[in-house]
Parts: C-alpha cells; sequence; structure tokens
C-alpha cells in the first residue's frame, strides 16, 4: 500500500533537531516548517479561501467535534470534504475533537483559555457555568474507558464520541490528515491521574489507527496523526512518545499542556523519541518566538488561532514586536503595518486608515489586521525554512529575536 | 475652465426619460446608469477595497460627516483624499453630512431608519436618547439661517456646519464629487415647514456653490451637485429642481422623502425640470425594483446602504427575489446564491456552506453575503446599462421584475 501522506526531510541540521522537508498529501505538498491556518468550524475567521493563497497559506486544519455539531459531518462529506465545502484546494487536516469534548464539556473553568487550541466560542462559556444544564446532567462530559459522553455547547443535547466514531467522523469530513482520538485531563490534576489518562489515551489511540485502517477507502486516501499526551511531566512525555513511536501512525501531534513553557521545554526530548521519518506537529502553539522554539526541537508544522485572535483584538505583529492598532499615535501613521511585511495588507493599507477602521469599529479593520497576521506568520515559517535549506538558521533565529519584542 | 466632472448621454430612449451615459471624473469614467457603493466612514463594510473592481463597483460615496468626527477630514487630506485613504482608485462621491447631522442630531426618533441614507451607527440611537445630552444643549440640533449646531453622535461634543464649512470639509476629503449642504426636515412636519426648509437649502445651495467655485484649485479637481429636497410635496419639489437648475451645478442630487414610494412617483417630473446635459444621482435609493423605476424616470447614478446592511443580516439578491440564508432548507443546497450570477462569490462557495457560516455565527457569512449582494446590484445597474444601449430596455424589465418577488 502507499500511503496518501509522505514525508522527506529535505535538510537536517546538525547541530539542532531543525529540519525542512516536504509532506506529500493527496490535496498537495506542503513545505515544512509550515504554519497551519485554523479553520475550526471550516472558516478562517473572517479570511476568505479565495484569498488563502494570497496570505501564504499551504493547508488548514478544522475541527472534528465543531463540524459534527454544525453543521454536521454527513452535510461536509456529501460536499466531498471539509476543503470542497469551503473552497479551498489544498491540503487539510482535522483535530479529531477530543480536546474539545473536554475543553468545552468538563467545565475546567477559566483556566481553559489558557490551553485553548481552538477558538472556544463565547457560547461555550454559557453552556459551561449554565447552572440547569450541569445539574441536569450532573457533569458536561463523563469519561469511561469506551468513550466519552458530553453535552453539546450548543443546546445542551447528549452525545457520545468514542475513538472509533471520532474517525468515522473524520473520515466523512475528509481531510487529507485526521488525528487520533485523545483523552486531555486537567492539567493541574495529580500526577497519578495524568498517568492514567495517557494511558487511556494510548489505548484510544491504538483504536484509532484501527479503526482507520480497517476502512480500506478511507485508508487510501487519508493519513492518521497519533498524539502525544503527558501533560507537563517530562517523563510521561517521554513514556507516551515511545509508545506511539511504536504504532504505525503516519505522523504525530503534541498536544498542549499547562502552559506552553512547560511542553516547549521538552519538546526536543520528545520528539527525540518519535520517527525521525515522520512528520510532527505541534498543536495550538504558534506565536513567532514559538516558531523558533519548535523548529528547534524538530516540529514540522505548526497551528494557532492567534493570528485571527490577535487580529480581532486589533493586535498586529511587526519585526519589532506586538503592536495595538489602536495606539493613538498610528492616527497619522501613513506606513504599512510592518514596513519590512510584503503581504497584500501591507502592499495596499496604512496604519492610519486600519486604526481608523478600529476607532470606528468597523469590520474591515479586524479582518485585514487577521489578514495581515496570517501573512506574517506563514511567511515567518518560510524564511526559518529557507534558513534551514540555506543553512542560516540560528543566524535567523538571533536575528529576528534581537529585534522583535515579546 | 474645463470642468473637472463632464457628462455624456450615449443614448436617450424616446419614450422614456432613460439614458445611458458617461460620467468623466479625475479618477476615470462611471458608466451610467451606475449603482455606487457606500462607503459611509471609507470603508464598504466588510468588504476589501482591494476586492471592489471583482465586485464591479465603478465608484464609491463616502459621507463629510462622519469623516469629519472620524478620523478628521485633515487627516483623509493628508493621504491624498478619500480614495487614497481607502485604498481605492476610482471615482469617488462624498455627501455633504446635511442629512447626517439632521437625522443623528435632531433625534428623529425610530422612524430615521426609514430614510436613513446611511448606516446609522448603533451609538446614535444612544447619543438621540441620552437624556444627559438632550438636557445639556436642550437640543441636538440647532438650525438658524446660518447654518446648524450640533451635538456629536459619539461623544456630546459641540460642533457648527455652515455650507461653507461643509464645502471646506468635502475639499480636503477631495472627491472627484461633492454635494452642496442641503437641510434636512422631519418629513411629517407641515408643508409651510417643508416650503422653509426647501428655501434655505437653496439658499444653502447657493452659498455651497459660491464657496466651492471660490476655491480655484478645488474648482479645478472637483465637481458639486446640488440635492434637490421639498419632501413628498410634489410642487415642492418642482420648485427645488427649477431653482437649483438654474444654478451652475456640475449635477443634481435628489434628497429622501417620507418614504421611497413618495419620491419614486414624482421622479420624473422633477427630473424633467433638471437639466439634460448633467448628470442626476438619487440618494440612498437603490433596490432592484428601484434601479428600474428610477432609471425609466431619468437616474443616472444610484447609491444605497441595502447591499452590505441586507448582508449582514442574512438576506440575499438572488434573480428569484430576496432570500434568508439562514433558512433551514439551505442546509444541504449545493448550489451558489443566484445560479443566474457570475460573482467571485457564486462561482466559488455554496449556499450549504454559507447557510453554515450563518448558523455558525461566523464573520464570514457577512462579509459574503455583503459580497454577492454588491456585486448583485451593480451587475443588474449594468445589465439596465447595455439593455438601453441595445433598446431593450422595457423588455429587460419586464423580464426581470416578472421572476422577481419582491
Amino acid at each position: 500500500m502507499r500511503r496518501p501522506i509522505t514525508f522527506a526531510v529535505e535538510k537536517q541540521l546538525p547541530d539542532s533537531l531543525a529540519r525542512a522537508g516536504i509532506i506529500q498529501t493527496p490535496h498537495g505538498p506542503i513545505k515544512t516548517p509550515a504554519f497551519i491556518a485554523v479553520a475550526t468550524k471550516a472558516t478562517a475567521k473572517g479570511l476568505q479561501s479565495l484569498q488563502f493563497k494570497d496570505l501564504g497559506i499551504q493547508a488548514l486544519i478544522a475541527n472534528a467535534y465543531h463540524l459534527y455539531l454544525t453543521p454536521g459531518e454527513k452535510i461536509v462529506e456529501e460536499t466531498g470534504g471539509v476543503g470542497k465545502f469551503m473552497a479551498w484546494e489544498g491540503p487539510t487536516m482535522t483535530d479529531s475533537g477530543g480536546f474539545q469534548v473536554f475543553s468545552l464539556g468538563v467545565g475546567f473553568g477559566k483556566q481553559v483559555s489558557k490551553f485553548s487550541k481552538e477558538d472556544v466560542p463565547r457560547q461555550a462559556a454559557v453552556a459551561v457555568y449554565d447552572e440547569d444544564i450541569a445539574t441536569e446532567h450532573g457533569k458536561l462530559a463523563i469519561v469511561d474507558d469506551e468513550g466519552v459522553t458530553f453535552t453539546s455547547h450548543h443546546d445542551g443535547t447528549l452525545h457520545r464520541f468514542t475513538p472509533e466514531r471520532s474517525i468515522e467522523i473524520q473520515h466523512a469530513l475528509g481531510a487529507d490528515i485526521i488525528f487520533a482520538f485523545d483523552e486531555f485531563v486537567q492539567p493541574t490534576a495529580p500526577i497519578e491521574e495524568q498517568r492514567e489518562s495517557m494511558e487511556r489515551t494510548h489505548r484510544w489511540a491504538a483504536r484509532s489507527l484501527k479503526a482507520h485502517r480497517q476502512n480500506i477507502a478511507k485508508n487510501d486516501s487519508q493519513g492518521i496523526y497519533g498524539i502525544v499526551q503527558g501533560g507537563r511531566y517530562e517523563e510521561l512525555r517521554i513514556e507516551s512518545a515511545k509508545t506511539l513511536a511504536e504504532m504505525d501512525f503516519d505522523g504525530y501531534g503534541i498536544g498542549g499542556s499547562f502552559s506552553k513553557e512547560d511542553i516547549l521545554g521538552i519538546l526536543d526530548k520528545v520528539n527525540r523519541e518519535l520517527p525521525r521519518e515522520k512528520p510532527r506537529h505541534l498543536l495550538g502553539i504558534g506565536e513567532p518566538e514559538d516558531i523558533f522554539i519548535g523548529t528547534a526541537a524538530g516540529i514540522d508544522t505548526f497551528d494557532c488561532v492567534i493570528p485571527t485572535r490577535n487580529g480581532r483584538n486589533g493586535t498586529v505583529f511587526t519585526a519589532k514586536g506586538k503592536m495595538s492598532m489602536e495606539r493613538a499615535e498610528l492616527a497619522r501613521d501613513f506606513s504599512p503595518i510592518d514596513a519590512a511585511c510584503n503581504c497584500i495588507v501591507c502592499r495596499t493599507y496604512t496604519r492610519a486608515y486600519i486604526h481608523h477602521l478600529f476607532r470606528a469599529k468597523e469590520m474591515l479593520g479586524l479582518v485585514l489586521a487577521s489578514m495581515h497576521n496570517m501573512a506574517f506568520l506563514t511567511s515567518l515559517t518560510e524564511k526559518v525554512r529557507l534558513s534551514i535549506l540555506d543553512g542560516t538558521f540560528e543566524n535567523y533565529r538571533a536575528e529576528f529575536l534581537s529585534a522583535y519584542k515579546r
């Protein structure tokens, strides 16, 4: 069998885990390192898929939990999959929904925003804190070894995901790369509970993989990634990576932890356990500085809501650091958002104009800020890639970070 | 002196006032009849100026009142005018702000939305009904023969517009076509009050014209339109048209009334009084059926917020009439919004996808619906133009309206 997802390392740096490569998918290549656009509900928050290529987007990641609830995976399947549904012809991924079932279901409380891999919609907060629903069902998500029963954050209806069901949904959604269904436990839980959760995640990974490989048609057209868990515990993370490395996944995702620093610090140790010839995806982390840390630790692809979330808040990325578009001194600043940026927003519009749009509370302001931020991160990741190919990665990293004020 | 705005009638139908022509402006031609995009605050509500040409937009109309308050006309002037400010190279107009000073200042109450030529921002309602502000200033707009003193709907600060000041502001904003400063009286007021207001509007028109012609530099690069008023009274409207026709304007705007039916019914009589060789703009009216009525009555250009306002509400135009994108049966409808439409939205996206975006409350839904609606109206108006040129206007009108359910 020829695998639908293949990966070729073009260049491996000798002094770090950093590498450049190409992931081949049924919908074209992803040149790595790559920043993957988040399109949770089959839309990248105000960005038109018509313009994805202009923004340097190579691939996107949608979410099985959200698309299962709205519009339902069957409707997406009828259109020919999540890419066709949203009029995007390039590579696609779907996250399994494991994270969302727990983060939107169990009700971690406000801490949830700290780990959010996806945009937690406003309704989520309502559901989590809606006492009527909480009382009716006791808990919003109930885990057993078979799977998890959860309450929709939309309407309080009861649903059940198992690894097999998640894979079935992801088969219907039809992305090139799907993810195993993982459990996500409250990161403040004691290590024993973390271990138990991790071990369940491993059993679910094996079941996800089996469910995928058994469906010959889908197995031929979609690849599957396992997800390394283990919270903030180095020993668990390494054990998780070792266990998953022995399973026949097409690539690996690294799941989130309590704070991104916890996971970034041990990323290289995790990646050393994973097979070199398989691509590695860091889930939900992707500020500019994280791209360098992740790449140096052997990550090939990143996804993060930060470009569009920051854009909606009026925060933009520049070579000198983040900047609020609402700053009063921008009113007469007729330069582009970032003089070093060549994106369609920076080639077209001034800071003064975008500042005006934010002051006037005009929707176009957040659209343009989101477009620029997306282009900034895809372009940064491409420059990281080129610096690996020509052997100047460490120079580029030092140069970028010396100018970029966090 | 060669006028910056010239108009050539290409074809005049023999059996109606309908005509096709070309308005030449310093920023290129407007082929008429034309639908002008409303960009009140220098943005067409979520549409990127980058994509205006794709949407068939030939020209836009911004608003002096709104841009005077935010960001201030001086900032727009520094960037090279409202077109440059918003990165649009084609023809531009600015409305004088007369309507907004009154509608956002005096506090007509909820009826205001009936005549709104522009999007009345949500803050307006707050200002109008904010008792603290109302008490402080007694009234929100105070008219004297010289001009009008009004309260900003943003922050309650006091401002004063005179015809001369409105023209000065519009000179700074730098649009190709500016409008005389007009008074707008509560349309339910008795006829005596309407007459008084109209006569003041005529005096202000003469002052606006003088202020414009005295500024040689601007007079060379910007044209000025007078505005016909007179409320819903045919005798006043005809008198207004006759009076303004004798003044040396480069074109004429027809102002709004109590209901658009009032003005549409007497539009041909008004236009017969206006000089044939000057272009005529119908302010703030532009549903599909109005385009036919207005064109038959001799209107050359239209503007209306309806494409973007309807888009934001999820209402789209189709050849069969208006449709709500939230209708449940669209969930599995994989056809474009309008099968007869060739716009970039209809060439790219399905009803099912846009329906999903509205159900999921995703911003992209209203962007795409607004884009389609704008393209629908510019395309309709272009087809009206072509039907005049080839002599099939009445056939096209009958054909369109028989399929289009209001």
